[in-house]
């Protein structure tokens, strides 16, 4: 088994459950540094986005099939899919850093609830993390692709 | 503590040291997935870009400032950084997938040691991840940047 601590927590407006991928969500969302960590932080402020590594601790178990809830009749495997129910359940989001205050960092929304672990927070580099012919993969060949882009964005719709 | 399970090996050229953020290395790539977890991988070969998340055994202690090799008279938190040694030794690297053959992924290049622990495998999506007004954060005003670049991007070059 590999082990890993936490480094602080994630603060956001959800209590119990987190929208797939918010983006443009209302609330505060910060990540509270523990204070042992803080100096790690130093030069942070420079990048415009950062990724956020975290534990979904409320994750209990695993399914190797994910069936994303918004589309039917589908049907992939969990490593080609972000479901949180993977064999380490390891949450990545890639969100906008706003600004930095002392031990807290506020971002953009990010999906996961109030009090998640937070393992790591590196910075987003332009010429490595930024793909500009990146795809939608098995997603792009959906009937319905702008009801899937809000899904990945995160936007709230009725149906 | 947090504890995850290894889901498999990279396998890489490296074998002692990889070079950092490497890209257009010469030798095979690939992901090598135990077989309790191949059926994860179904609908994986329709991205472009995969996230690899490995965990860097061979790191055995951390350190809060990044003195990063590659520039002098620049010390930024590790937090800043994507130096190995963080308080979580995780892995991200965003690489290219080339093909799938039974339960190996064939990747473009990826800095790591060969046998590293996998922990988990995502697909890229673009408009989460593609983030095109990303920038290089705290090296974007150091003097020589097309030298940065050449390490960023794992550019070998003897000077």
């Amino acid at each position: 088994m590999i082990s890993y601590r936490e480094i602080g927590k994630i603060r956001t407006p959800y209590k119990r459950k987190a929208p797939y991928q918010p983006s443009g969500e209302k609330g505060e969302f910060f990540l509270e540094i523990f204070p042992e960590y803080k100096k790690g932080l130093r030069g942070v402020e420079s990048f415009k986005y950062i990724y956020v590594v975290f534990h979904m601790d409320q994750v209990k178990d695993y399914k190797l099939d994910a069936e994303p809830p918004w589309i039917e009749d589908v049907n992939v495997g969990v490593f080609a899919s972000r479901s949180p129910k993977r064999p380490n359940p390891i949450g990545i989001s890639v969100v906008k850093l706003l600004r930095v205050e002392e031990s807290r960092i506020y971002t953009s929304s990010i999906d996961a609830i109030n009090g998640t672990p937070l393992l790591d927070i590196k910075p987003y580099v332009k010429y490595l993390d930024s793909k500009e012919d990146a795809n939608l993969g098995w997603a792009e060949k959906t009937e319905d692709r702008s009801h899937l882009l809000l899904h990945l964005r995160g936007i709230p719709h009725d149906y």
